[in-house]
């Protein structure tokens, strides 16, 4: 039998607490939810199995269920973005299974996964999963029948874990629907766009304090992150080439006035390359051989296999050193230095502190009504990924709307019939 | 039996000419396409009837048309954007039936709709509809059985058109498909955000010479026209407030950061309004009440119902006057003086040139191509609103970067084959 | 003797007060000033000479100093910008000697120059001038003593106007004070940035109704009036490239977020073209060879010699023609077409209107109040190019924020002090 | 006789050496002034008294010096701001007289710069003083003449240095030049903008993780630095408002789109604040008192008078609590808390790491080519604050757009002779 939880340090109690005392008052749309799952207790018997980056943000989520009257095991979805404090306060204060310790070994980090999906089907109750990359849900997949018994259905937060769950679902079927909380409109509004468009370029400024004004930024990738990013750099300064693959998303970027091309061409070009595709190998020998002496190469795609990291020490040969504490200059054979930042890992959580709480505010009132849904009525949904349903979305945006003090006109009745009639009067 | 044209003057054919090439030297990808259907001829013995706004952009249109083999019946989407010279050109030059005057009284306008719909089915061949506002299709629709024999599909190239058809196929049905151009991605990305948030700003600035830095503007309505006359006009230094009744919208007005308020109060503030909601009455006898002296009123939306001219002229007791060309001031009871741009006709159109030809190249593009799918197989579509088929979308997407010049990488095989795995490797 | 007027058409009266009554009603700051001179009159018996553009706004202006009291004569800075409307207004309802016609030819331009210049010293009485470009106090200059007896001082609308002085100054001197009302703040704030760069924009839309998104446009200089267009550039989605000499100047561009580079290589790369340095073949024969095809020509500089001329026509050898209203297309002799907007002249007057009316009411309230000072105490000025004074700055400053609706805080007697002092608490 | 450092801790000389290091690399252009100069060796036997934030930068321009044949004192410009690690690093391997501890007491701080100034005089050297803030200076001017004996001149850095010495200068008179290093046009490019802007926004992300999309953002005082995080703060999604007291400027602010407001309407709205006048008392109880719950407030400004922190104190009434590392809480009575940022301190040094080494690469080439022309010929300056040479600022201009590989054109010699014509041809 497995430890109820693993922990770097059960010590650091009163830090983890003050540091989630923060977060919460940062996040007034979750607290108004919270408020009305003590009272109406919707998740009462409910066992919830997440994989999340452990921070104090996502310690007000597990708040919130707990106040649902949910049992909860935790583990971490990246390494780098755990806080050990705030696991320490989870596990101690909360009586949560919190698996996850900063900078846990890559073993560590499966083996928790392994153990977190494991807590679903102990006890014979009801489960549901929440994701942030898709692990624990195809961890629970694939141990088979037994695994995934009592699993009512999951929550995914990323692109990147989309992406795999949709080719596990063309491919094997998925066990239970999973609601794509990172496809909201609400979570569109503010998680992709504005928190990873800031957080990346936040990631980058700490770990280089480099001015962004009057560099040429090259953004590989223009999803909603990479459409941030792109505008964060901008409103910055910086003289701004996107690089894409998808001739649709090309000619967006194009008509938003960035200049568009080739990789390989803007390698040249580059002061400061961030890649965020959800791709691989999108920078490899063939650009880092022809960037400037002192680029900068940055990740802020969820995996880091978007910077080709075998290419980059294969084409240094080990003249390799920190030169920061996140920055790794890698010596080419003619002399031109080239920075890593982070290892490639994410660059807005293992340099920064990953999304605003405001941010995550919205993502995780997103995630606690999703639960709630498949909870309350399973048969709603059928086996696969599906969207967060529009009544949710519209009530997170206008507890958000007011949380902002915004206040918004309501369509009349001539306006509402005047929508459902086809006369153009 | 009906004329076969109704044009305002048959001898400016020399002007309408020349603007005709111009225009269609601004069409490159629209060019291309010209190109294919003049050799494989894949509308030869179809009947296109098609409502649109009658300019050198659409006569470019009616040529590819034409050089696909197919036979066209065109009349006017809006009385005021008729370019009398290109009808003329089209009428005599290309044999095109033509019904469309520039300045023509409604009932004319009706007419020559209800004529250029009756044109389908006559003769028993296969037709298809081309729409900007479904009035077309509408028409046709309400003839019933005879009116619609033989028709294939069609395609509408507005918001407000497909919002019209889609209440219609709620409560009675459509009886063809009917392909959405208006929501395709390469459209999306020119002619709602760019094509109308420059045009719309454009008519204004051409109707008033006002200078927009420093100016309060206020835009009813956050959908991507409004989303895109916002860009603009802060891009152009106004201070810039949303007005909107969504709250996933409001919200996302809010995250670009803009100012965002009912009505009512942005009424009180701004020196400039422009509706853009695809609703009804959005300024009406209330907010004028709390204008400013000198405000102008401007409406982007399709249909002139935006804002509320009966309130207005209630207000203003007869008290009006033309100030510029464009313009007409309300004198209030109590003085002030509200001044109405175009009639609060659809703004780009009716004080401006309407969208740039590069924007209807991809337009006219997605048309042409929609057509020719719709023909060569009519099985493939359901009746009802549909989307444009994806490879339509990057086909237009490919030919656009080609026309601007933009070069851009393509997935490799190990890319793909991420993009196919659930592994995070 | 020569007449005391040359203007266009005497019954256009109707048409031209109309004109000048709605661009009055759209300059409240020149209207302050207005109702202030109409008692004081500060102009009494003096004589006022002014080379502007013969604009609805300028005659505001010449109203203004009418109610002050002047005599006033009136000649155009730019043969097209004349309103001749306007022009036909002044001579009848106000009794002014103006000299202008829209289009006329370069010899009547002169002629009407000198004699403006001559009104001056008729008479005996003090005199002053308001030039835009500096035409009229150099052709008083060169006229030698008797041209200038009893001329008080003059003022300057224009950079280039201003380099002209200067550069007559440095060699000869100049016969009095001039105020340089280009370089105040308010002016700064207004006129070169946002005026110059909304309307030069404006003019090429109208021009041609080219989509300035995803168009990679060129502005060769980077001054006030660059810098101008350049944001309102990118403000509308253009991919912007800046060409300059200065390195300053350069670096400012660069610093801004703007690919900056030699002028020959942003020939290779740009659709869109617009000169504003004041200087002249800027534009030339090694650009024009390498352009692509489609490319636009426009100068928003005040002399048409930005674009060599000469250059463009040996490079097309009569193969011009013209393609639009205000568009001619040159055709090199390899096929490559390059258009010429407004045949190189200021595009923001010969294709649009010119500055908004908000604009010269700052620009025409700091002439009023620079003249009624000159006249105030000559003594107080020496000869030569000056700043206008602070105070009339902060005055017009102050107007101006008030007609916007703006207020703001005054300093505290503490902060004062503090600003005094040189403790650091 | 005073000790000739006083470091934290000089064990800590490697981590100071690396950080040297990689700052260095940042610095292109002071790189460039440095080999110029260890041939040269322009300030051979001269002494140098700075003042300056003791960090990475500092050290490359400390070596500069040194190269150039100097003897270099060093004392703090802000204790929160030194590096003890580089203070270890220039003591021991260069030999500088540095004398700064992070987080010194008041007391310390202003001893080490009594005591640096001190460094000037002894030995009967020529000597120049480096201010940033004007404390060096200032401290030499009070000890009297045997204190300011021998001194050539000085640089300052800083905007409020330089109002702190026009005052003195206009009161009391300065004992030698001083060159307004900040009011360099490379500078103003530069530092004030582009490194204040990015700079004190990364200080508050820093402190708080916020995130600035959706904030209502308040920008109090619109000179180079407030404009610079204005822009920063509206290109990251803010909705900024600016209050100002010079109507000069809050026009501007107003033209270029933001809402401006008096401070007490401001205070209503405002999630964030910041403060950048130069000024003091200029957030205080009556807008403590009307603020929101949760309101940031960040003092950008070089001393920490922006924010009266009396006011705050007395408001909360001890009920203070430190809820982030860089955070204070101030519970007001009615229970609203005001979150005040690195306890009012100039917010980009005290939370981040101030400008970044491209930006003090520009300020310190010119701080060191400006001590080159003071030692060179003492001469050609008189006594008082005045400007950087053209020749030198056009010099750097040259330089750091060599170092961000810009090229530009020269003008022609046509050109020229046209700049010096009065002809408009």
């Amino acid at each position: 039998m497995t430890a109820t939880h693993d922990v770097a340090d059960l010590g650091a109690v009163q830090a983890g607490a003050e540091r989630i005392a923060w977060a919460s008052g940062q996040m007034p749309v979750l607290a108004q939810v919270t408020a009305r799952f003590a009272d109406a207790r919707p998740l009462a018997g409910v066992k919830v199995a997440a994989c999340l980056h452990v921070t104090a943000e996502t310690a007000a989520l597990v708040r919130t269920l707990l106040a649902a009257g949910a049992q909860v095991a935790l583990c971490s979805a990246n390494p780098l973005a755990t806080q050990d404090d705030v696991a320490a306060a989870l596990v101690v204060q909360d009586g949560v299974q919190v698996r996850a310790r900063h900078g846990e070994s890559f073993a560590d980090y499966e083996r928790h996964i392994v153990e977190t999906a494991a807590f679903g089907p102990q006890g014979g109750k009801s489960w549901v999963t929440i994701d942030d990359g898709a692990d624990l849900l195809i961890a629970a997949h694939e141990t088979g029948e037994p695994g995934i018994r009592g699993l009512v259905g999951g929550t995914e937060e990323t692109t990147t874990g989309l992406l795999r769950l949709r080719r596990l679902q063309e491919q094997q079927g998925l066990p239970c629907p999973v609601l794509a909380v990172n496809e909201a409109r609400t979570e569109r509004a503010l998680n992709d766009r504005h928190g990873t468009g800031q957080s990346a370029l936040d990631g980058i400024m700490r770990a280089t304090n480099v001015l962004l004004a009057g560099q040429t930024l090259v953004v590989l990738g223009y999803g909603w992150a990479g459409q941030g990013i792109a505008e964060r750099a901008r409103g910055a300064g910086a003289v701004v080439t996107i690089c894409e693959v998808d001739p649709l998303r090309a000619l967006e970027a194009r008509m938003a006035g960035y200049e568009v091309m080739p990789a390989l061409e803007a390698a040249v070009r580059g002061d400061l390359f961030i890649t965020v595709t959800g791709s691989r190998k999108v920078l490899g020998a063939e650009h880092f051989a022809v960037m400037k002496d002192g680029a900068l190469l940055a990740n802020a795609g969820h995996f880091d296999v978007e910077i080709d990291l075998d290419d980059l020490n294969a084409a240094a040969a080990g003249r390799v050193r920190q030169v920061r504490p996140l920055v790794h200059e890698y010596e080419m054979a003619d002399g031109r230095r080239l920075n890593l930042l982070a290892r490639g890992r994410v660059v807005n959580l293992a340099a920064a502190e990953g999304h605003p709480a405001s941010v995550m505010d919205v993502s995780f009132a997103l995630q606690a009504l999703s639960l709630e849904a498949l909870v309350a009525d399973p048969n709603a949904f059928t086996p696969g990924v599906q969207a967060v349903p529009d009544a949710i979305d519209r009530e997170v945006g206008r507890l958000k709307l007011a949380a902002l003090g915004v206040k918004i006109d309501v369509s009349s009745a001539s306006q509402d019939s005047y929508r459902r009639s086809w006369s153009s009067r």
